[in-house]
């Protein structure tokens, strides 16, 4: 299969990986690679936000994902800019309108202690008003096939483990492969990617190592794509929000093998029972 | 092997998971049980401090750990009441002293826009002061069996998947196994019954399900607890903050193999190479 990416893992940048030593379970020393986690504080023009922990490439479509998926930038808002720092660990996203963006901030975070707390009511008054596209299908010969480049794709996963994988496809070619220590700053990375290259999200596929909880439906139906796929399992909120507003839900994905909890009506069977030539 | 547990999972409390139905790869009705995952909303005193998404097992030692491991209750403060209301999905923890504290946080939530960056700070400033026990050891025996116990005990993750889990143990004894779809709610539940019971950590064995991040070393820290497992991987700055404080940390615990990046001086290796007859 040829490859498709636009944004793939560079296991090789040695920034993002660390050589330590230790032992195994005889005593032998051994040395291993793992993921560098570092603080990354965030500030949208003049006020900070949050400090998250993040392996450090791409600050700036973090920075730019976590604020949409925050709904801290709307469709109506510019960046005017974006100024990273690495030596001070801090990334600055100016808009072109100020004022009214943070008195908002200002009086959530007075009355709640935690932005994380409040701005969840607000992701969620948004979030009802969504229709994900229903012409976008999904193909169980598709979904062997991603799972299986995906897989195969050199990752800082395959190098060092401890580190969470988020890929956005189209049909079976998997565009953007990112990763991070936290799941939810890989799927960040992606959505300040789409919008950076006003990428629509209607078309696409969503594939994450992480479970299908309700901020992965939440962040998913937010970049506007229709099919969610994981690895890994689901939780019970994360079913429910995803049949509410009719995402396709399909976990456990591996090899052929799969479990769909919501919108099933997007997926089209076309390999055949004991049919293993396409994976 | 008795079971010495004093806490465990209950997979039969029909309050933590739901049964969905769905369509498995083949196209055919599958019925599976799935972890829940509901808000919790925790006040200190008359302030709101966050909004958690948990189970909802134990949400009182949930609450406790997590004021504890955000350093937001201290050692000379008592709480004299903990009330939660199941209804409205909020727990309200009272303390004794009250107006210093909640100076403390309106300044800082003012300052940062979410605690969670700004407490970081505070955090770090104890974990520097922090000595741990030097006379505690653990034999790769008692590795293995805990390892063996832990995955052989029912548990919402054996039923339901997509479920963290933590533990809490004492030689070869795991006593306290609490789970979470968040990995850090487990930890704070455990937090929480070891201050309640006024548990103390030194002579103890903290397992993990989850990856050995800076979070994961500054909790186990935190809670006195010379040791941490984990059958996931190492961060560069998860082993770096071990190294510093001489927290033994054990990653990628599977049967009798593992690896040890941290603190190698606490291991007793009493396992022949060969010999699987303890586990």
């Amino acid at each position: 299969m040829s490859n498709n990416y636009l944004i793939s893992p560079n296991p090789d940048d040695a920034r993002l990986t660390k050589r330590v030593e230790g032992i195994d379970h005889e005593g032998h020393s051994i040395k291993m690679s793992v993921p560098v986690e570092r603080p990354l504080t965030l500030f949208l023009n003049g006020q900070e936000i949050v400090t998250m922990m993040t392996i450090g490439d791409y600050p700036e479509y973090l920075a730019v994902g976590y604020l949409l998926n925050q709904n801290m930038l709307h469709d109506d808002d510019s960046i005017t800019a974006i100024d990273y720092d690495a030596d001070i660990e801090c990334v600055v996203v100016r808009t072109a309108m100020k004022t009214t963006f943070e008195e908002k901030v200002k009086k959530k975070t007075l009355t709640s202690g935690c932005a994380q707390g409040t701005v969840f009511g607000d992701v969620m008054e948004k979030f009802e008003d969504i229709v994900l596209s229903g012409d976008h299908i999904i193909r169980t010969s598709w979904l062997a096939s991603l799972v299986k480049e995906i897989n195969t794709t050199p990752s800082l996963y395959l190098k060092a483990g401890a580190i969470h994988g988020c890929v956005l496809a189209r049909e079976d070619c998997p565009l953007l492969y990112m990763e991070d220590v936290g799941r939810h700053n890989a799927v960040d990375k992606i959505a300040g990617y789409m919008y950076h290259h006003e990428m629509k999200g209607s078309d696409k596929i969503f594939y994450t190592t992480g479970r299908l909880t309700s901020e992965m439906v939440i962040k998913t139906v937010q970049m506007g794509v229709p099919i969610l796929v994981s690895r890994s399992g689901f939780t019970a909120w994360g079913v429910e929000l995803a049949r509410q507003v009719g995402l396709t839900l399909i976990g456990r994905a591996r090899g052929r093998r799969f479990i769909a909890l919501a919108g099933q009506h997007r997926i089209i069977s076309d390999l055949a029972a004991e049919d293993d030539s396409t994976v």
